[in-house]
């Protein structure tokens, strides 16, 4: 399993910033207001006794459960059965236990490229075939159904929108297009969405189970809800996986983390809502002070970013004189102390020309540091 | 991947409960008296802002693992690297984390029938071979050198002391034994001690570092401090499998619930040792009044309990009339109101024979479940 990237450069930051170093780290992959305070609240309430926190249910408890099919109501309007909701450990526990529930080692399954790491080292260490789909910028770097006709036989496909690291999104009909490819084809399609709620288009996102619900739906609390370190997340269990998926949750990890299951049930009061919305503000904030200085920056192919909290973007000649981006992202923190991510952990091919610039430590941090990476790029390039 | 016999009474006891029926459940693997005051306040306190719970580092935050060092320290005299602590979700996730790191599929594992059935039912799922070992009442439900001489070629060994369902623990004098039987013949040694400091003999329990630092040695805050619910354990990482180990946990898990580790800091103060110690004394209490109703219950190849909160027996001529243990469990709930896990969950073989109790629930709620076991026993057979 290949090291990521940006842990060196996290592990730079720290010992940087031990060293009495001032830096803005744009790296983290999540928001940094943490979760509502309601939900903070609550989870101080709960350790003065009354609430059992001892194991809970295999798939979470009960009232979570019913209070997260209700948010399906009310974001996408679906009507969702409680007993197909099974929280789980972090986005990460639903991944794992959805693959291990639909697929069998061999079983070939496509995702784009670039894209979210864990996936690709996760499904091949259980012995499937990871069949990247080369999804460039011409592409919005999403998967199409051309790419997906010529990827030969597959037995599952995970999309992920808005998706990391590029942060662009599907499209209802795009959704609806690939779902029905992969009905049509018996490809188990493993929709991420934990990005949710975290969009600059006016769609909160496009729910797969609008569309087919015998895809496995998998989001968190961790971004929207700014929950990270909990550890919560949920999947929507296709019926045909649910005693799979149950069998497996019990024996892998017996139940997700209770405190943080009981301290959730406070993330759908109206003032967390707002709070949650109040943080994605400030990430399109920081990103429309991105987007204004593109042009200084002298970056090429940059996505859409139409949701989550990252832009992704190619270094073109700003590259020149570095081998790659690990090399020219190395080079960057220690002249000026701003911390970006490489590409090359999303995208083992091209991602060696490209940058992730995370939005979630929020507009002033974001000017600042693009005034420093645009100062950066004059001194080595003074004739660019 | 089978169901759990376990399950199916659990949902039972609930239905019952529901139903206004009073249940005295001995089923739980979990101590009732929860995390320590000292654990609880901290939590509180967190909650109220100062201390980020963001994703955390992917093996914890240090001064927690620190303070495990210095706990291996006070409790086996070993001196113990931090940076080979490594915290995860649960024993689980340090079971699945440590699977993954050390074994290929394909690979045959060996571990005692009776067991824990997670271990065997993990293996199975990510392709290795499990060597069940026959462990009966005349080897004290422990792997002998014997045994493993006969199991054949072998990539891993899991033991567990105290085990479960039958509480018996390996001494120095086996552990050193198998430990060094396992270096000899490269075989790795997983070793189970997350019922370390619930034991009637005196001991704390045996580290398997204490005889070599080739064995991955797994444990957890479930047990002797109460916290299963809060999701956190540890494995005590070898040199050559930190590399691997590190990449898995980042992908797998990315890192374990933050709240639960700066909650955990506070389970070494003297209050929270006392409160576990305080908890391990009643269930001391609990297995006495077991121990002395055995003539009463008439049940056979009792396991010595040295240690874990669970007795482990078998029905013996008490079984006739019902098929097996499982039958048996849920007539006696019907008729009774008393909750018993049924042996076959931990030894497919021969387990559908044997009962678990658990000694969780405390000495009154044991007492009082003996007195309708005994009873429904006679009423089942009167001549005995």
């Amino acid at each position: 399993m290949p090291p990521f990237a940006v842990m060196s450069v996290l592990q730079r930051v720290a010992d940087l910033r031990a060293a009495g170093r001032e830096v803005i780290s744009l790296c983290a992959g999540e928001p940094s207001q943490g979760a509502p305070a309601d939900v903070r609240r609550r989870a101080a309430e709960l350790m003065h006794g009354g609430v059992p926190l001892g194991y809970s249910e295999t798939f979470g408890i009960r009232p979570l459960r019913e209070l997260l099919a209700r948010h399906y109501h009310a974001w996408y309007g679906l009507d969702i059965d409680p007993g197909q909701v099974a929280l789980t450990t972090g986005s990460s526990g639903a991944f794992l236990l959805s693959f291990l529930a639909a697929f069998d080692p061999g079983d070939r399954v496509a995702l784009a490229r670039p894209g979210y790491p864990a996936y690709r080292n996760i499904l091949a260490s259980l012995g499937c075939e990871v069949v990247e789909l080369d999804c460039g910028p011409e592409r919005r770097f999403q998967p199409t159904i051309e790419a997906l006709r010529s990827a030969g036989p597959l037995a599952g496909l995970v999309v992920a929108s808005p998706a990391n690291p590029t942060g662009t999104m599907l499209s209802a009909a795009q959704l609806s297009e690939i779902s029905a490819w992969c009905a049509h084809h018996g490809v188990r399609l493993i929709s991420d969405e934990i990005y949710h709620g975290i969009s600059y288009t006016g769609s909160r996102g496009e729910c797969a189970w609008s569309h087919d619900r015998s895809a496995v739906v998998i989001s968190s609390f961790s971004k929207y809800w700014g929950m990270t370190g909990w550890r919560l997340g949920w999947a929507l269990v296709p019926d045909d996986l649910l005693t799979a998926f149950d069998a497996l949750a019990g024996n892998y990890a017996l139940c997700p983390p209770v405190p943080a299951q009981h301290a959730a049930i406070a993330a759908f009061t109206p003032s967390s809502y707002r709070a949650a919305d109040e943080a994605v503000a400030e990430f399109a904030a920081a990103r429309q002070v991105l987007l204004d200085r593109m042009d200084d920056l002298g970056w090429v192919d940059i996505a859409p970013a139409d949701g989550a909290f990252y832009l992704y973007a190619g270094l073109g000649d700003r590259l020149v004189g570095h081998p790659d981006s690990v090399s020219w992202c190395a080079d960057l923190l220690e002249t000026t102390g701003v911390a970006l991510t490489p590409g090359s952990d999303f995208d083992p091919v091209a991602g060696g020309r490209s940058v992730r610039v995370s939005l979630a430590a929020g507009a002033e941090a974001v000017a600042a540091a693009v005034d420093r990476i645009v100062a950066f790029q004059a001194a080595e390039h003074p004739t660019v």
